[in-house]
């Protein structure tokens, strides 16, 4: 059976030049070779087998993780990998580790938060691994709401030490990664108390466990919070509980770039401005939004190519049934989400762009455009995270019934990237944040600020108040300045309701509480328009390949008229197009449909996943489903017995009538 | 701590008798009575605890899941519980396991399908659990599709006996529930042949299992298929595989009551009417829908409750901060779920009076109703789960953080619930049914035949082409006939502007191929009309009980300008309500927010779910979360040992810089 290609056919109607695709998706010709290699070492590699993941308890999941992630270690040392390549392998390695949050967040905290002496004291010993981090700031009662946090941390002069303390129950340390079973140290936020005084939120190095033995340093209490969403998963993760009864820490464990405590205990600001923190947030945002690139092409990768092999209905004369991918319900549901990942490819890349340009800016302190730097960032998280989300569980639904299957692969994708929408802020209260910028914008249009960047578009509000679409054909559909005028117009117009309603409250707060539904919409209609506006940038420019272009086009018009198509009340609500425009849009849309279902299949290998990566049936890339479903059923541990645990306690005495005798 | 009450002043603002409401919920008062007491006998007995459920690594879960349903069995016999307070004990154990398929689908298969001979023969066996069975329809290659099966059932004249067979490997049975472990018999569909004529897919009872011990028959290979979605949930389940070499049945295990072989290999209809299986299928699709309801009250009610205990943000002068449940874009998430757990649970309370009417119907050779039945019982079905199983994940997100824990009770019910949106027919596969139906009865128009039930409306089509809608304040939206008219407008108009699009193509099953998407579209604005007009209905009946109905009218409104605002794009594009009014809609919306608020936990208390029902901390009565969540933690088994397994082997290792050597 090996050899075979279920998909070779489909993969001929291709219209464009799969590798040069590679090459697209990647972002560049380095990045797709150090992808393409690492993902085929770990690929071949039988210690980074996963298929078995989905059914192994907690312990041992949770071993085996261990196991892995520093035999990665072990391999990224041998092999001598650059960063790059060694965050590749980590990718691939596709489990959730202590590692993750160790490199993710503690070294990056410590770089941007701490003073050049603490990086010289700390960073080698955690770039060598001789220290593990987490980053432990949310608590039982507190996650959003960081300035909330119960820890504190109170200076005693007597000593120079700072007194870590959870003085509540909800001041325990509640989800950190990595912090349950593994760490060694944290970064631990905590409000920092000096004579009396709370000066809020700051973070300190915290050592937990001993170096020799592993066990809790004394005042310390350390746990696993327990079992998450999913089999597998994110269970892989010791996301873990902590709390502190008086726990001393030297004073030089505050890290003090920004703000300081000196011996005598007076805290003051440092002349490092506090915006500088603003960076690492950007490029931790910047790679959410590359992540649900990466989850949500995997599981259109799957659905796509399973809907090409499954077939249902339809036989005519004896002959082979319909692929389901050739229904156009199937193809309204699934097209959609492949022209998603391509969006958020892009727009991720640009928000790579983004972060060096910020980072640029932030060293010549030009702190200018962080408003609506950190607006555009939080509002793309929250997008898509969100569509992400949806559409891996909507993939799962498009594999009918053998989606639910764990072999499915998409039941743990699902569960492990669900969190996406909750941490690095709640989406909703990501978009209430942009919705403050826009009111904000908006309010002082009339005071001639001229708005820049992704916001720039407000400044022609004039214009974009009063414009009307003059699409009068389909075909008027798949020109972008035509697109970009509607969607500009449409959260313009949202904005402007929303800061004409506001005006009528005389408490300003009080009305954005009361139309914060409102302003959440109109935060969307601005972040869908920076989706498409840098779909459409990028199509600007000169890509290679033959057919490349055009298929990234046929993308960027299904991605945007859908947008069109899903959201028509608020285009046409707001008169930026009229009925028969919508209905226009949609016979488009239905159009591009077409245009695509040949080249589906090869758009999906361009994401160049190995079957490691995708861990699933449905979605190998011979297309060789069902031979390979049947077999993997046998490995369940259910199989090991034909007769079932339990049958002679329970079910005999049932089938026999001899329950009452029966211990139960 | 046993005691409190954190949600006394929640239940204290409630402006309704929730007692009335509880068998408003319940549909009557006999029906409240057995299920308050059926779910209280189950949450006392610890027999059928669960709080370790999503721990449990597979086969234990599965032994476990044997002993409470045999257990079960047990307390079912010993205190001679009646029918209906069976099936409430099943329902109230909440485990999904073999007896559902027995008593859910052998049992009424072998009802509806079996003659009478038959029926007596295996009804009491089946009755007295001294066989087990199993209902085996799907195959590894077909489910949708039931006329593609390709298991045969070839007719042997000399021997009196069918031959059951599986010829290829996608034939294998692939999904049924009890199968895999338990079943010793099954319904197991095949297509019929006689003297080499197939005669399509007819049902056969086949014993599987060996009585004595348990093991598979000659010829049956049998096992369980593997792994599905999420941590406890749905792997309680033995969903299995079955293959079939040339197993003999007696002739008379086909079940014959709508078409039978004789003897001599002749193939006949009886004098039965095939219609009459319908009688089934509307039972069975009206338990999903109230199944529908349970489920989503369930998330709703831990939402709500969660939402009022949680406080983020908001604190003025050091006093508590927020309950999330007030912020206007939590509200605007969760209650429009809220309304949808209601109108579901009438519109589920409709069906079944529905089903006594088609039953009656039926007996009288009345086979008029059924097409107008089916595509309104398909239509319904679709919509309730897809809604439910989004609002699911949509409360386990309002939940932040604490809502991916297992230990909230939600990722289980999603894993748990999903399904329903696959089985019993695919949500989007009986969504075209139902647009097939619109555009018969579209066509069938000039005709001068009446429409009747649920789809009457389309009689006054005229009317409804060009109605326009006076709404002129947001009030207005609260009268009955208006919202009627509008839901009614928009559901006629989609369905017509289908037909016509429909009427330009030649062939029109490749038009209706082509515009599928759309039909889709039309299916489910005419469904989301039925549940609206079931819930004003309702409420034009007499409901007794202090401040109920005022309450049911809050969230009929919600419910209805809820689908007004997500669809405006339908109401607007279609000219049945213009942008104002579509705006007035969302300003009532917000109203009746506010005045649901301080009912939200008397409304949710008024489902008269156990905390073991619940099965969620967060959705505790009491309200007591954090002492809850805190000590569940160190139930995990991470948690037995302060230094978690494989430190030894990996993480010393990797901390003292001995990896090299360390075997790994
Ligand atoms: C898998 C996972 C891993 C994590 N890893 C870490 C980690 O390594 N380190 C760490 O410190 N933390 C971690 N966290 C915690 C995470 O950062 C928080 O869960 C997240 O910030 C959300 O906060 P919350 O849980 O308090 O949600 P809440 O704020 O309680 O949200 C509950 C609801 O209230 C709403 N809400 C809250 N505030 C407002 C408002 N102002 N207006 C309107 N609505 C509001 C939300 O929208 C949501 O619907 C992790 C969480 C998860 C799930
Ligand atoms: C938990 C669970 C329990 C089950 N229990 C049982 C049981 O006890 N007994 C039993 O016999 N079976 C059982 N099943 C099987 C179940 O009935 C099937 O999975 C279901 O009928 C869906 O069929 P499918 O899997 O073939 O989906 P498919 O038909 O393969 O669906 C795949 C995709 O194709 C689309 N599609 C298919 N046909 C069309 C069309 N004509 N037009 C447009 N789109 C189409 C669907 O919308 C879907 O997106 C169970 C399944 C599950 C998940
Ligand atoms: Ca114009």
């Amino acid at each position: 059976m090996e050899g075979v290609d279920y998909l070779a056919d489909e993969r001929k109607k291709a219209q464009f030049d799969v590798d040069a695709m590679k090459i697209v998706w990647a972002g560049s010709r380095h990045t797709f070779e150090i992808s393409d290699r690492i993902s085929k070492l770990v690929a071949s590699d039988p210690a980074f087998r996963k298929d078995d993941r989905t059914m192994l308890p907690r312990k041992e999941l949770f071993k085996n993780t261990l196991r892995k992630a520093t035999y990665a270690w072990q391999r990224i040392i041998e092999l001598r990998l650059s960063e790059e390549e060694a965050s590749k392998l980590r990718f691939y390695v596709d489990e959730p580790a202590f590692t993750d949050l160790h490199w993710g967040m503690f070294v990056p905290a410590i770089k941007g938060q701490g003073t050049d002496e603490q990086q010289q004291k700390w960073l080698p010993l955690a770039y060598k691994m001789q220290i593990i981090g987490c980053y432990a700031q949310t608590e039982l009662g507190h996650g959003s709401n960081v300035q909330g946090l119960e820890t504190t941390a109170t200076f005693d002069p007597k000593t120079d030490e700072f007194i870590i303390h959870s003085p509540t129950l909800t001041s325990s340390k509640w989800w950190p990664g990595g912090l349950g079973k593994v760490s060694t140290h944290g970064v631990v936020y905590a409000r920092l108390i000096t004579d009396g005084k709370d000066h809020g939120v700051h973070g300190f190095i915290v050592q937990l466990r001993n170096l020799e033995d592993h066990t809790p340093l004394p005042g310390i209490t350390l746990g696993d919070i327990g079992t998450k969403f999913g089999n597998g998963a994110y269970n892989t993760m010791d996301n873990g509980v902590l709390r502190f009864d008086n726990v001393r820490i030297p004073r030089d464990q505050m890290l003090m770039r920004v703000s300081q405590v000196t011996r005598e205990g007076k805290y003051k600001q440092s002349n490092v401005p506090r915006q500088l923190v603003y960076g690492t947030m950007v490029y931790v945002r910047q790679s959410i939004v590359a992540d649900a690139s990466c989850a949500l092409s995997r599981a259109v990768c799957i659905a796509t190519r399973y809907s090409a092999v499954r077939r249902q209905f339809g036989s005519q004369n004896g002959g082979p049934e319909t692929q389901v991918i050739d229904y156009k319900t199937q193809q309204s549901r699934l097209f959609p989400l492949l022209a998603s990942a391509y969006a958020f490819r892009f727009v991720g890349e640009w928000l790579n762009w983004l972060y060096t340009d910020v980072t640029q800016r932030l060293q010549a302190n030009d702190f200018s455009t962080l408003p609506e730097v950190h607006a555009c960032t939080a509002g793309l998280k929250s997008l898509t995270t969100s569509v992400t989300a949806d559409g891996i569980e909507e993939c799962r639904k498009l594999c009918g019934g053998h989606g639910y299957l764990c072999s499915s692969g998409l039941p743990e994708l699902f569960a492990v990237y669900v969190p996406a929408c909750t941490y690095e802020g709640d989406n909703i209260v990501l978009l209430l944040q942009v919705a403050r910028f826009l009111m904000k914008t908006a309010s002082q249009l009339g005071a001639g600020k001229q708005p820049v960047g992704t916001i720039a578009y407000m400044g022609r509000i004039e214009h974009l108040m009063q414009c009307r679409s003059d699409v009068q054909n389909a075909e008027d559909w798949l020109k972008p300045s035509v697109v970009l005028e509607v969607f500009e117009a449409r959260a313009a117009r949202m904005s402007v309701a929303c800061a004409q309603n506001l005006s009528k409250f005389t408490n300003p707060e009080e009305g954005f509480a009361e139309l914060s539904a409102d302003l959440v919409e109109a935060a969307v209609a601005h972040c869908q328009l920076i989706v498409v506006s840098k779909f459409i940038e990028k199509l600007q420019q000169d890509i290679p390949g033959k057919g490349v272009k055009k298929q990234l086009e046929v993308l960027s018009g299904i991605y945007y008229l859908f947008i069109i198509h899903k959201y028509q009340g608020d285009f046409i609500a707001t008169s930026c197009i009229n009925p028969k425009q919508a209905s226009l849009a949609n016979d488009q849309l239905r159009a591009l449909y077409s245009q695509v279902r040949p080249n589906a299949i090869a758009l999906v290998d361009a994401f160049n996943y190995t079957d490691h990566y995708l861990g699933s049936i449905l979605g190998r890339y011979d297309g060789n489903v069902y031979p390979k479903l049947y077999d993997a059923a046998w490995k369940d541990p259910l199989n090991e017995s034909d007769i079932p645990d339990g049958y002679h306690e329970y079910i005999r005495p049932l089938l026999k009538q001899q329950l009452r005798a029966a211990r139960l």
